[in-house]
């Protein structure tokens, strides 16, 4: 193989999903510095050509704050070839060819007052050798649920998909609850959201779609952490929070998908497991 | 498949090794306690049904101490059937009889002080249908690591490891430093020990060694314990020994086959991730 084969040819589409990750992560980073007076985000960027088979850049931004205790937004842009081992599990590698390419933006916030839920929002685009599809999610994982807050970010979530299609909202909030749940403590990782993947048909929909998700995540959660982001609490209530991340940990290294897919195609470690807590209890 | 398929049958051996598991951990739990004034063991016993394919009893013992700042000492006897995903991956499974039986002492403790390292030790004993072996390890994990403690642990082993075979300390050693490496982030998990499964040869000499493994490590950890326990430390160097604990954290979750295991067989999920630290940071 030469590194030639590696070059991303890209697509008028995947160029327009890579605009619109960037300008999203500047809008959330925006959004999320005006929640947390004086704290700013650390912006940094990454280029990769770590072994012959993988080869990308992103940014990642990471704010450890007052409000969101830590925070990291992350754009990346990886393309190469999936290991023999991962590429069966991939659609649309075939056996001559086992190219990808991946953009997307990936989101994960854990806040300071236990009484303000941890969120996570993902949209990513993906091409290998005979497909390319769009996927994502955003799932909200309190300590202390508020029925508000739950309905708030759901609501928006579905205002984002009945415009997509009309049975988008009830298969994806399904797909989040299996997704989003931990076997070996019989759980929910949190109160839900959407999880959704390989969509591959009406592409020019598809991307609308995400953008919706994109908007929907932004404006209830900036809303939730207004209201939350003050509400007293008690020593005994951060512990609960701290063991709660516990699980969250627990969720991301035993089952998560997503971090599984960047750790074994070589992904930037760093910028993966951005997704962990400042600080866990067990 | 009927219950009484899962019934235990245990030879003399397999007895012996149980007696053994508990009584060593009997005489851990006494040594840890003399090693930490007015802290004590909770003993949490546990017998579960908890499936058509797996039954068992253990006990938990659980110490947070102030020396100890976590530290789980583990008893268990499981026994049932495998899995189809699982079975492919374990010697001596037929596809008629997937059956197991599976015995173990295993040991994490994480330390108050930071100039005190964290250490794992496991033994076992497993049997299938048409295979019986032992299998443990110990190995250290020091946030700051001083050399004379180093010596001693892999000295200790060394001694258990020799009486046994003359190339097991050079193998196991080197066993235990590809076991506990964590590709992510291209680092060990910290200086090493001694790792070895599979060992179904001379069964009574192997269970001597096993023995030795187990007498080694309760001798030079209590020692390296007695040293460092009341070492002055800063701030900086808990928050240093915290991000190390983040280290152990991706380890047990992402890599460690015994978690995978336990969690895959349906076992004792506290049990199990009694392995993690109190306190995490990333």
């Amino acid at each position: 193989m030469t590194q030639a084969a590696l070059k991303p040819t890209t697509s008028p589409l995947q160029q327009r999903a890579v605009a619109h990750f960037t300008d999203l992560q500047n809008r959330i980073c925006e959004a999320f510095e005006s929640l947390d007076e004086d704290s700013q985000f650390i912006c940094t960027p990454w280029d990769k050509e770590k072994t012959d088979t993988l080869q990308g850049s992103g940014e990642m931004r990471l704010m450890r704050g007052k409000v969101f205790e830590k925070v990291g937004v992350n754009f990346s842009e990886v393309y190469g070839e999936f290991s023999d081992k991962f590429a069966g599990e991939i659609p649309g590698t075939t056996a001559d060819d086992r190219s990808f390419w991946a953009s997307g933006l990936s989101l994960v916030a854990h806040m300071a007052n236990p009484k303000a839920p941890a969120v996570h929002m993902n949209i990513r685009h993906i091409v290998t050798a005979e497909k390319a599809w769009f996927g994502g999610g955003a799932d909200l994982t309190p300590t202390f649920a508020f029925d508000e807050d739950t309905a708030m970010f759901h609501n928006q979530l579905k205002s984002a998909c009945d415009s997509y299609n009309k049975d988008a909202y009830t298969e994806y909030k399904k797909w989040c609850d299996e997704y989003f749940f931990l076997p070996h403590r019989n759980e929910t990782r949190g109160v839900g959201g959407i999880f959704f993947d390989y969509l591959e048909k009406t592409p020019e929909e598809t991307f609308a779609f995400v953008q919706a998700v994109g908007e929907a995540f932004l404006k209830s959660y900036s809303s939730i952490i207004e209201r939350r982001k003050d509400m007293p609490f008690t020593e005994e209530d951060k512990k609960t929070q701290l063991l709660k991340r516990g699980r969250y940990v627990e969720f991301n290294l035993l089952q998560d998908r997503g971090t599984r897919f960047g750790l074994m195609t070589g992904g930037n470690t760093e910028a993966i497991l951005m997704s962990l807590p400042p600080e866990a209890h067990w």
